[in-house]
């Protein structure tokens, strides 16, 4: 078991969808990766930061997931970031409604004491300049950093960006995001040109359409599941990370044939996480609920054809 | 091997892409059909029809490939169907510069005595009332009938449509499509409804996302090749849809198990379809490239997890 240092927001979302709306309800990408990550039990810590408003038993939640949440950051008169969205009928688009930063304007990230030697580092979508703030923390060299960004970054904060990009091992980033990112629009000539610029895999999400890895002149690409309804996408993304991160941590192999299978459990975690709004699939989810919707990939995907 | 009835278009086609342009070059659903099935040395035969204009040469090509064309109607006084497109830069969308249907409006398919009972149909693209009379010429129930059609039926002979899906086993159409024919969003939703009307098997078509092959309870992905360029996709569909029926015609085994190898060899051949403009690629494939691209689609979607 490896240890795993998470580095996102912890915030309160407002969501609505053709299904249904909700008042400010726990989000954030930490947390989504947080609870994705401890389905496989992982020695993780969050580093993050709320303000005084934020509930002190959704902090005690976490941490009953095994989580060390000593790095949450309580600013007791500040706000917690708000973030509010409403999707489109193809649940595909969304419109920003409102964004809140609050106390995540002055975010300083610490990474606490005992997680400094960690191996695996996933650096969840924030301002560059605070996931570098991340990644100069550590004592040694992590085994697998991951990043995962957004297009805002480019259009932001560019050259911090590639700053960061150039120091880790993974990214994961959208289809539209990549072609921004490159102006590629293949997404095969897309995660080359990404690889030039430091990571060595590229995970390129496709949300509804599954998610590919690139690494090397290999591609593996892991299908979205064909849900009945897709309830509530918010955090898949985040999600999805998590189960990569957290199974990559578990099992302590960062050769490409296991990122291939840390990217189903991502995307079979994140199949999850649509199910309901917010976290509220994510927190009752077992063990025995996630080994059957892997075999439900595999069912999805495999094929054998003999080849004379 | 079983024999393979093949209905649908010989046409002409002038496409437009942003890599270049062509004249009237060769096109249509039944010859890239003909063209994919040929892979398996099918015994199968075309049913079409054509006019005076069309190469002598184009019909010898494909009875080369070991097609019967019998039953392509040489219409001396009239002219072949036409069709003229200009695809976007993003390929996924295009506009219809022009579409003469020519000796296509009075067509009236013959299917040849000796293929009166053929286990496999193959209904390309026409319409429903063409692809009813084929069926009703079948002298004994075919062991599987395949249908491919498109919105514009929906719009202009939806109650003709509906009676020909009734008496099919496989339909073969695209996620707009089916979200049109249902009124459903969710694809799963979508090919539930579908598979009341008529068909055992639904086809969805995901165009550079895929295909899913639904049956029952049941539901099978195969992704398309991730590709550093897509050349032109005119006939990808119908490439798709000719390597699916001529991969069963085949093997003669048209259980669920099957039909996923199926549809792995149709997306096999449609990634070839689209490396170069119209027919072109198809004409010089060879099996052993197939082969290889078969094990390309097994290292792309190929994974074992352990459960424990």
């Amino acid at each position: 078991m490896s240890k795993l240092v998470i580095v996102g927001t912890v915030a309160f979302d407002a969501i609505e969808t053709p299904f249904g709306k909700t008042d400010k309800i726990l989000g954030g990408a930490a947390t989504f990766i947080g609870l994705a990550a401890s389905q496989f039990d992982v020695d993780g810590a969050i580093i993050s930061v709320v303000g005084g408003d934020f509930p002190k038993e959704d902090i005690t939640m976490l941490q009953d997931k095994g989580l060390d949440v000593s790095s949450i950051e309580i600013v007791e008169d500040g706000k917690t970031f708000y973030w509010k969205g409403k999707y489109h009928n193809d649940m595909n688009t969304r419109d920003t409604l409102a964004t809140e930063l609050n106390v995540l304007a002055d975010f300083n990230p610490i990474v606490p004491e005992n997680f400094k030697d960690a191996e695996v580092v996933m650096l969840g979508n924030l301002h560059p300049m605070v996931q570098l703030g991340v990644i100069e923390q550590m004592t040694k060299r992590p085994k697998l950093i991951i990043l995962d960004t957004m297009n805002f970054w480019m259009d932001n904060a560019l050259d911090d960006l590639l700053k960061v990009i150039e120091k880790i091992d993974v990214i994961t980033i959208n289809d539209e995001e990549a072609r921004q990112l490159t102006g590629e629009y293949s997404l095969v000539m897309a995660a080359k040109k990404i690889m030039t610029m430091g990571p060595k895999f590229v995970v390129i999400k496709k949300g509804e359409h599954g998610a590919l890895l690139f690494y090397d002149d290999e591609v593996f690409f892991a299908p979205a599941l064909p849900l009945k309804e897709v309830f509530d996408p918010t955090g898949a993304g985040d999600t999805f990370a998590g189960g990569f991160a957290g199974y990559l941590a578990k099992t302590e192999d960062y050769s490409y044939e296991n990122l291939k299978k840390a990217i189903i459990y991502g995307s079979a975690l994140a199949s999850f996480c649509v199910e309901k709004f917010g976290t509220e699939r994510m927190l009752d989810l077992d063990k025995k609920e996630v080994y059957k919707r892997i075999l439900q990939f595999k069912s999805l995907t495999q094929f054998d054809i003999e080849l004379t």
